[in-house]
């Protein structure tokens, strides 16, 4: 039974959306037009997102750095397709200090400009490279239509940017951060299956070479974007001047690189495992994986209730990221309630049968009601949560990964496409141009998701154009 | 011997300093005004710091949230002496998506306004109380003149915001913050000694009832504020409405405070402990305590000597932040000064002759030179380690603490004052007005740093007026 604050998903997916970002406290509209506040639990969730990241772009050799907030608006002018993206939503600094300024500054919407004019600087010879640099920052692009986390004016992200010696280089680090970072992240932390791949001419980054991407299905059927790589090719070398002298002497341009994730990704937790409870948190990533609910009536009972809890989880600490709920003057139920539209893993309730009989009440917030409440014994009850925990993280990616396999279709043709795409993705040959890309979209509102890396060998006939080919794409309506 | 491209302190300390930044990587200047780039190993300071900051600011209980970078014009307006201090020194967004704004927006530099819109929403009854956040984030005031890390347009920082039921409440977070974040936290970590105290009118925040700060001495005598708690009394509460709802069910104004430190921290680690040679790092902060420089001719020494280093630093991974300088193109004396430079605590050498020996030569960046290298035995290596890093910590904190003794005066008249306050802090009686303050400033620069917590209980002379009174502060020159 949903919660009464919530709608029900099959009622109105949007609404429901909107509602758990409420109820479970994550963010909620400021008086700034697009921007939202991240409140405390939002924010911790980010933390959890961010420290997974941080440790494996450190791990790859990357190191943070930090770059201005403005840009001249004469350096976002330099590489041309690059202003053509960007020129049209940046938020412009035209006074400062009381005074016009001569020139205005652009609020990043991004920072491969900026950030070019570092790297010149920073790279005389080829035993500077590869350099490695990640910043994690706010970026602001003015949209129109915003919804929390999914498409916010301002948003948290961190953009990589690294420049190579050659192109070769440059494709391998673009690659690398697809798959090591971003989709070991998403995959193993947040518990989402993606798909990887490369973005049509259409749906690349301004002023990339290459776009790679990963592509998270959510239960509606919709795609998100859940993070970027970009190949830039010489392009921002060569706007920006970013030169290196090889070892025989010779000066080349860089091939560079940049890939981003933003607080986007709490979108994508919401809608890949959410119920009509609430949120539902993979153990990796939840910021409280189990709670602690004492059940007493009288202050006997609550003193030997806590001090029972206090001994089970006495070296909970090094092992779990938990927390007591002792406050006294809310019932039971209404904690339970308010952890389940948190989207708690685990919660423990310990009562005075339960001292009598040495067994704790274990209920998994991933099996609603029933299904999901078992009565154990005390004893081995830590190692017993360890075991679940790692159970419940599995079981989440495996539901997400059979729930994209149910709605992953093909269509022969385009009638059979238009209907499947409201359903899913379409798996489908693909010959057609950007133009046939703009006519599908108008039609029925789904891109080009991915040319996705697992390509089977065989050709097939495009369902658009007719024609055979050998290149497949996932096409889906997206976030 | 001082290094051929850092100028020597006590020729021109200003130039010291930017030498400093220059040579150790730090920052550098931006083609923005005002505004630097923090490089890599800057920026891994600040994470040190960052980490050392949010761990205190955890452990008393606030959380972590994010709110809007710009701030409508009108809500900095609501509070009038914030909007008095701040308004001359902001960054305005007057065009956004192509259009002009029908109300500008500024960014942030500070978060009161903005957050207490949401404190409003956030609390109603006496239950939500105290409410008790931070926020990791960019600010930015147009300053004049910019120093890196002391004065920059942009800067890093955290601001907490709290709000609570009772004044008393309200004063008792301010000053915990002052002391068990802040003070512990330069202290303990950066080994910087502080001064801990209340700001006069003049000088205290902008629509605060009170501000305390902590102030620490650099080596040429200038105080550096390094951390300020407000108590905002109600001023705050009563612009943006905070109330709350009594147990008795009176509606009631909140009282809130706010507190910041921010990446000038990182210009008082350097003024602080760094020397002719460069940057000289607390143990406790520093991102790599210990750098392994191995020293050969051959190949089949390198091969032996990068053997012996791995088996003697086989458990250092998790005991400490350390690095192996294996670049095989430069020389060890290129490495010494490089690491020399960026103030690495313990460098070790390790050559031939030293597996023959079963000796490192270990060299203590706090003792530059002979007196502190020694050859100690591989046996027992990395307890000694772990001891000589405390040590050090130790003496950077009393090398400082001995320094301001050692520059801290006592002035009976205002001619005694204008001499001592040229050369350390002035420890005087004081019953001197604002307007007083004012002219002693343009006549020294100097200002009442603060009122310090630590006051004797006998009465004495001001300086200045030549009235009896029993309250003392603190003058310095400052940052």
């Amino acid at each position: 039974m949903a919660k009464a604050n919530i709608t029900p998903r099959a009622e109105d997916y949007a609404q429901w959306y909107l509602d758990i970002v409420a109820a479970a406290e994550m963010a909620e509209n400021s008086g700034v037009r697009g921007c939202m506040v991240i409140k405390p639990y939002g924010y911790a969730i980010w933390e959890a997102i961010q420290a997974a990241l941080d440790r494996r772009i450190k791990a790859t050799g990357h190191s943070n750095a930090y770059f201005p907030l403005l840009i001249p608006k004469s350096y976002l002018m330099k590489e041309a397709e690059h202003v053509e993206g960007f020129a049209p939503e940046v938020a412009e600094v035209t006074r400062a200090g009381g005074e016009e300024l001569s020139e205005p500054y652009v609020i990043r919407p991004t920072s491969e400009t900026i950030i070019g004019v570092s790297f010149a600087k920073w790279i005389k010879s080829w035993r500077d490279l590869p350099l490695l640099i990640n910043q994690w920052a706010n970026v602001m692009r003015w949209e129109l239509r915003t919804r929390p986390f999914l498409r916010t004016t301002e948003f948290l992200w961190q953009e990589g940017h690294t420049a190579h010696a050659t192109e070769e280089e440059a494709e391998r680090e673009t690659l690398m951060i697809l798959n090591d970072v971003y989709a070991d992240m998403v995959e193993r932390v947040m518990a989402i299956p993606v798909l990887r791949g490369l973005k049509t001419e259409r749906e690349k980054f301004a002023g990339a070479l290459r776009t790679y991407a990963i592509e998270a299905m959510m239960q509606d059927g919709r795609a998100l974007q859940a993070g970027t790589s970009h190949n830039l090719g010489q392009n921002f070398a060569r706007s920006f001047e970013i030169k290196y002298t090889t070892a025989d002497n010779r000066e080349e341009f860089c091939w560079t690189t940049s890939w981003g994730a933003s607080t986007r990704l709490i979108g994508a937790l919401i809608m890949a495992h959410g119920d009509d409870d609430g949120l539902v948190l993979p153990p990796e990533l939840a910021p409280v994986q189990i709670v602690c609910v004492p059940i007493y009536k009288t202050d006997d009972e609550r003193g030997a209730v806590l001090a029972a809890i206090n001994r089970l989880t006495e070296n909970w600490g090094a092992r779990f990221r938990w927390k007591l709920d002792d406050r006294a003057h809310l019932t039971p139920g209404f904690k339970f309630n308010e952890w389940e539209v948190k989207g708690v893993p685990l919660r423990i309730e310990l009562g005075p049968r339960d001292i009598e009989k040495g067994t704790v009440a274990l209920s998994r917030r991933d099996m609603p009601g029933r299904e999901g409440k078992s009565f154990v014994t005390q004893d081995g009850l830590t190692e017993r949560i360890e075991q679940l925990l790692a159970e419940m993280q599995q079981t989440l990616y495996d539901r997400a990964l059979r729930f994209r396999a149910e709605h992953t279709f093909e269509a022969a043709d385009y009638e059979e496409f238009k209907a499947r795409v409201q359903q899913g993705f379409v798996h489908v040959y693909w010959a057609g141009t950007g133009a046939d890309e703009d006519q599908i979209k108008t039609d029925t509102k789904a891109t080009v998701r991915v040319l996705p890396f697992d390509q089977s060998e065989t050709e097939g006939r495009c369902f658009y154009t007719g024609q055979r080919t050998k290149q497949q794409a996932i096409f889906a309506r997206a976030y």
